[in-house]
């Protein structure tokens, strides 16, 4: 039998979401807890990976097993096995032929930048307190020049295991609350390592002044890692949905 | 020289405020800085108690010293020296009579319901995850019975040192979002031992149909503790605001 679950996680304990034999990462526990109901040595298969401090609002996974136990039942002991930091949202039975990561067609990326004058202890561990004021407007324009197909080179960290860097940007937007929350949603059918943080350090310069909207493009057309700027910090990114 | 803070703190990590010699606390943590930064022994005065796990948007508080440093010089090392989930907002010389305690007028809490269909993990610090609909409107109804000067015996934990409980009720209301979350604010010229927290537990009672209106004014009426249902988590609660 082959299940497909829907994650939630905050990552703030986790060393990402891979496996790692003396870290506690998000896969790993989720294995345990599933090796503990079903008896089985168990696989979970990820959409992809998640870096150290990243959360989940909708991680996509699936795995075999040939417990018998009802789908209810393996639903129920997961919830109850699991720590209160990673949430199961969904168990389904999937077809044969599903793959959270080969099958995934988009995925969705939120970022949440902090622009207050003081850093709310609150939000410390799921946004990037930016102080300098953000100018919105800029950065939306500059999130807009991301639409489309193109090589992301610029913004991918070197080490990415991935064929080349062209994606298709479907999303690259903002949502600013009055009070200095920021909102930057991506979507694409797919992402290179660290790319939306990436993405996000390069449109704060934007925003911040640091950067012109043509030196912005210009990095974009680069495709030259070295161009880019700092990367924004892990614990802003939440893995919003994956789309198959 | 008196000086008065303006603190922010996430209160999951501590035992609440008040000093205690084998836990750390809020009071402690920061009367520990303080006296690093003075190189005296320094008693800082708050505007009350916050209980284990209760967090804080504005709490105010004041000390004396009879440091050299310049007000500028001890809010830089103040701010460089605290842990992160302590954040100070603001440090202003108090006039010789200001009293963080016994010269606050009204103080205003913040209580937050997540009535999503599952607890997102990234809430799970600084929210109650109600599963069960709640009806607002019953619920803001009960809420408006609560204005006014009243006796709110009903809503003390036992063991409270105050003197009796009679307290005014300024604004007592809900806000809610579309997507699930309630915030309930509540400010009056005082508040009681777990006053909030049990009028928190009794009004989602009445939200979720366990009390109707009648039964709910009932309890307040009755003055009697043991009437009031159980006590909402410490999680959901904030120390919005102190005013002088």
């Amino acid at each position: 039998m082959k299940y497909r679950l829907l994650i939630a996680y905050d990552g703030t304990r986790y060393q990402g979401w891979q496996r790692q034999a003396q870290a506690p990462t998000v896969q790993g526990t989720i294995e345990g807890v599933l090796e503990k109901v079903t008896r089985e040595a168990v696989t979970l298969i990820g959409s992809g990976r998640t870096d150290a401090g990243v959360h989940a609002w909708g991680q996509v996974a699936h795995f075999h097993t040939a417990t018998a136990l009802s789908q209810e039942r393996l639903a129920k002991a997961l919830q109850a096995l699991l720590p209160d930091d990673i949430v199961l949202r969904d168990l389904t039975e999937a077809p044969p032929d599903f793959h959270a990561r080969f099958g995934s067609r988009r995925k969705t990326y939120d970022y949440y930048v902090w622009n207050g004058a003081w850093p709310v202890p609150f939000f410390r561990g799921y946004s990037w307190w930016v102080r300098s004021p953000l100018d919105r407007c800029l950065m939306a324009d500059g999130l807009a020049g991301l639409l489309g197909e193109r090589d992301f080179s610029a913004f991918q960290t070197s080490g990415s295991r991935a064929a080349h860097a062209i994606r298709t940007m479907f999303q690259a937007g903002l949502v600013a609350s009055p009070r200095g929350w920021l909102r930057l949603r991506f979507q694409a059918d797919g992402f290179l390592r660290h790319m939306v943080r990436n993405l996000v350090g390069g449109i704060v310069r934007v925003g911040q002044g640091r950067w012109s909207l043509e030196e912005w493009r210009a990095v974009i057309e680069s495709r030259d890692r070295s161009r880019a700027g700092e990367m924004a910090p892990a614990q802003g990114l939440f893995l919003r949905k994956v789309i198959y």
